[in-house]
Formats: C-alpha cells, sequence, structure tokens
C-alpha cells in the first residue's frame, strides 16, 4: 500500500490518541536501608493497594512528580516531537489527577479524562532510586485501572488519525470493553487502531482475548520480541513475524540492541538501532519508539523513515534515567524526517 | 518451498562444489620497516604481477602456507563440518600448485583442477603480518584467474548439490564464461547454482552482468550488505532485499555484528549475530558463513537454522588471524543443529 497522508483526513485535529492508564509517577531517592526496611526488592515493579501506597508515600521527601504511563508517555513524544496527541485515561478529582492533567496539558497533550472517578484516588507510581541508580516501582493504579466503555469519547477518538491502546489496562475487563469501543469508533471514521502490548506477562494473562483484537481489530501492533513470542507462543522472532504478517497489516518490534523490525503488509524491514554511548535506563524506550514511529506513520511516510523515527528518539530517552525525553525531540530527528 | 534434502538426489556425491581463485596464502612476519622499505600501505590489498612477487617472498623468512581463495575457503568450512565438498580452480605444474592441492585434499576436498595452466604460475597472496598484527595482501593471481569454460568439469558440478560461484572471478572474460558453462551443467541436472558477490568494488565493475547472472542463473545469492547496496545501487538494505526477493529464490545477506538476513521465496528471516568476546580478524567470515549455510541447505533444513549454522561458524573464524577455523567446525555446531 503507498504511504498515505492521514493528517489531512477530514474531521482530523490529532495525528493520534493514546488509551491507558493515568499515572502520575513520583521520583524519590532513598538510601538502600529504606528498601531493607519495607521489604522492597531493588529493581522490582510491585502492585499495591491505596494503603500501601500512602504509606510509601509517606517515607519519602524531595520528590518530583511527573505524569506517566505508557501510553500517556507516547502521547507526551508525540507532542515533543511537533505532533498533535490527545489522551484518554481514568483520574481522581484529588491533588494527584490535577497535577496529572495539568502536566499533560503543558507540554501541549489534549487530556479527556472521561468520567471521574469517585471510588478510587488517582493511580500513582512511585519510583525509589537508590544511590546506585537503580529504580524500584511501587504502583498504585487506583482509578485509572477503573476505566470503561463510557469514558470513551467517540468525538476525541474519531479526532485523531490513530487511536494507540495500552495493553496494561487488558488487566480489567471493563477496559477490555472500553479498548473494542475504541476500535468501533475509530474504524467506523475510517482511523487507524493501534495496540501495544506492553508486558510479556500481561500478555501471558489474556493471550486468547490479544489474539482476537490482534486479528480482527488491530491495524498497527507495537511489541517489544519477548512480547511477539509470548503472544504466538514460538520460541522464534521469525516464527512470530511471520504470524503477525497474517494477522496485521503494520506492525513494530522492537529489539533493544538488535534495532527493531517494521511490517507494513508483505514487507519486512529491518531497522538498525541507533547507537549511543551507554544505556542508563530503557524505561520508556518502547513508547517513545511508538511516538516517532506514529509521527512518520501519519504523515505518509516510508515505513522504514516511521521506524527511523522511532529508533532516533527510543536512543534519546534510554540515555538518561526516567521515561521522558529531556530534549524537546525535534532536536534529536533529522529535519528531512520530521519535514512531510 | 518446504525444504528440500538434496543429498539425497540421484547422482550427488557431494554437497557442493565452489568455483573460484586457486590461492595459495603465504604468511610471514614481517617489521615495520619492511612495509617502508617496499612502499606498501599497511592493512591494504595489493594486486601484484610475478615479478614484484617473487621479489617480495624472497624478501621474507619463516612462512607458513596453506591453500586459500573465498571459495576454496567456503570448501574446507564445508569438510569441516563434516559435508562432501569440491573445488574447481586453475593452477600450474609448480610447487604451490602441488601445495594447494595436496592442501585442500588432506582436508577432504575434492579438487577437480581442470587443464593445467602452461603460462602462468600458481597464485598466491603474500600476507604479511606486522607486530600490531595488521595484515597487508600482495595478491598475484596468476594461473587462478586464466579458468576457463573447458576447465569447467561437467560430471564435477553434476556430482553436487549446489555449485558456488566465487565474484571475484568476473574481473576475466573467460572466468564469466566458466560461470555461465557451470550454471547451465548444474541446472540440466536439477542442482541449484549460488553465487557470492566477494567485494562491491567487484560488483561496481561488473553490475550489469551480475545483474544478468542473478536474475537468470543463479537460485542462492551470498552477498554482505555493501555488496548488496552496490548490485542494486540502493542505499537502504530494505531496498536491496525487497529488489533481491525478485530476483533469487534463497539469499543470506551477511552484516558483521547485526547478523544476517535470509530470504526464502517471500519470507525475510532475521539471524543474530553469535556473540564473540572480541573479532580479531574478519577475513573468511564470509566464507565460512556461506559453508555453514550450504551445509544445512543441501540438507533441506529450514532456513532460519541455514543461517544460523553459518553464523555460528563464522563466529568462530572472527576470532583469530586466518580465514581457516582453528577446530573442527562440528565443536562449533550444537550436534541437533548438524544431524539431519
Amino acid at each position: 500500500m503507498p504511504p498515505v497522508n492521514l493528517t489531512t483526513l477530514d474531521g482530523v485535529s490529532l495525528d493520534a490518541l493514546t488509551i491507558g492508564n493515568a499515572l502520575v509517577d513520583v521520583l524519590a531517592t532513598v538510601d538502600e536501608a529504606f528498601l531493607v526496611r519495607e521489604k522492597i526488592v531493588k529493581g522490582s515493579m510491585n502492585l499495591v493497594d491505596i494503603q500501601r501506597s500512602k504509606h510509601l508515600h509517606s517515607l519519602v521527601n524531595s520528590r518530583t512528580e511527573m505524569s506517566g504511563g505508557s501510553a500517556a508517555n507516547t502521547a507526551y513524544g508525540l507532542a515533543s516531537l511537533g505532533g498533535r496527541a490527545g489522551f484518554i485515561g481514568k483520574i481522581s478529582a484529588d491533588r494527584l489527577g490535577e497535577s496529572f492533567s495539568r502536566d499533560l496539558e503543558a507540554v501541549g497533550v489534549k487530556f479527556f479524562p472521561g468520567a471521574t472517578c469517585a471510588t478510587e484516588d488517582t493511580g500513582r507510581c512511585l519510583i525509589v532510586v537508590t544511590p546506585d541508580g537503580n529504580r524500584t516501582m511501587n504502583t498504585f493504579l487506583g482509578a485509572a485501572s477503573l476505566l470503561d466503555a463510557a469514558d470513551i469519547s467517540k468525538t476525541a477518538v474519531q479526532s485523531a488519525a490513530v487511536v494507540l491502546l495500552e495493553g496494561y489496562l487488558f488487566d480489567k475487563d471493563a477496559a477490555k470493553d472500553a479498548f473494542r469501543t475504541a476500535a468501533e469508533y475509530a474504524h467506523a471514521a475510517g482511523r487507524k487502531v493501534a495496540l501495544t502490548l506492553s508486558d510479556s506477562f500481561c500478555v501471558d494473562r489474556h493471550r486468547d482475548d490479544f489474539l482476537s483484537l490482534v486479528k480482527n481489530d488491530i491495524d498497527i501492533l507495537f511489541a517489544n520480541e519477548d512480547e511477539l513470542k509470548a503472544l504466538y507462543q514460538v520460541k522464534s522472532i521469525n516464527d512470530g513475524l511471520h504470524q503477525l504478517r497474517d494477522d496485521c497489516e503494520f506492525a513494530a518490534v522492537t529489539r533493544n540492541e538488535h534495532g527493531s523490525v517494521v511490517i507494513d503488509g508483505d514487507e519486512v524491514v529491518i531497522i538498525d538501532a541507533e547507537p549511543v554511548d551507554s544505556v542508563v535506563d530503557a524505561t520508556g524506550a518502547g513508547d517513545m519508539y511508538a511516538a516517532g514511529f506514529l509521527y512518520g506513520f501519519v504523515r505518509g511516510k516510508p515505513i522504514e523513515q516511521c521506524g527511523k523515527i522511532g529508533s532516533l528518539v527510543a536512543s534519546e530517552v534510554i540515555t538518561h534515567m526516567g521515561p521522558r525525553p529531556l530534549v524537546s525531540l525535534t532536536t534529536v530527528v533529522p529535519n528531512d524526517l520530521l519535514r512531510v
């Protein structure tokens, strides 16, 4: 299929609308004794309840807050590239909810919060950093995980050339309905539907649902190599790519230092990783790759260039701590790749 | 196409017959002053005439000799894997010609020398190694480059499941005829014809001839990334692979630390490089990759396994000086990959 510029479709005012967990990242430095006292395994990601979350938050000082979550990060990256991004996620009417909302809008992401959650606090992830640079995450999902079909604005979805769904939300049945609803709205208006698989354990837990979604509703799949193998239960990336070509028109499979592989119909396109001096923290690499890819995709760029932009922006975020770029991403991508 | 075991074809007694430059590698250690005195640029490959060759050889002591040349190396690698290999190349009835012949047969490669050359000495490559480990090559092609169609034994070609042609020979018109003759014999008996492009400068010099050969006569192409790009005059490996898929049924494109990409009809299969502690000397990596690939290919192994065997044997030869493996290649490849 020849590349099509989707930004010029009738009624499109956003390049992409992403849907995912609305989480505030709270970063704090702690000493090693903190982890010992709180019995937290260094480097792990722990789901915690509200009591535990409040307890941990009460123990840390001098913290920084920023909106986070995989899909929201992608929206952030897209805005940083000069693209037009929107986000749907569920927050509560509390201080962190306001912080999340304000932070996203400050970077130019249009936030469609849906119905405010009355029963749970806004989700947050306490990221504690020890002196050795290790990050340990304690996530309270809260309101974020209660997203349901009623939170999906048809107008918002149809205002975007692409809607991107975050796989993490698949742990809740109501969120699955929200996904199907969003996909329906998008396709009814001739938009494209993208999915990011998020996590191989999440794929293991919901394989049949993911497979059915990928086969029937998804035009663009983002996955890393482990998630792809988990989805199709294969040992070789090539076996996974072979099946993926039958199921999805477009896909991007990220492979850390091996770069990525992009699929465009029958074409398998190889994208080398951008060389970096050293990888400090890979958090957010997949989110930024998706941002770069979608920036190019909606502008009708050849698929190889979409992957190249993805690689370039991912290479920025892995050279420092944190899932968000430290510079405007327009400075990371050569002008000739950004121009339409 | 499902994999077919070609070793069981009627009349097949060799896995592969390779055709290329018959060269004796002569290795000698020299000091830096030698290069200065002889005005040789360190690390270069120089084509020299017989006078210059004899002059340089007369200056070095304590040298080691072994048969070399790209196609002969591949035959050597195939034999080292336990495969059945043959070689056609032109030598003279001199001491180096005898040495070449004896050396190949000692490792189990069947040598079909064709008509002995009366006008030129056996080709040789003087490789001088300086104390810093650098290799500088001085090649006198001699008899090797005079191979012509009359040297191609129909019986020998038809006794092999695959015939492999070495691109370096394309610098001589008579050798081009020899290639076409060999391809004709092979196809008449239902055998496969493979080509290795050898060198991107060689491809530049003979692009139209190579393109016509690849389109019309070649079933399996071996190339590195630079040679592929030179062949199709493209900047992106993906553009090259796209065109290659139309021209050849099978292909393997090697990419140094990025591994290789294998083509099987419409399938594009990714093979990661085998990790090595450090690359000492990449000479011979492509030759050994082809040996490993062909070992699997003629035994009907899935194309991904063919590439994997190629990667494994290439990873041995790059960890030390010299284009030949230092150990039996059966020790480098796991048994389950070697077994039919």
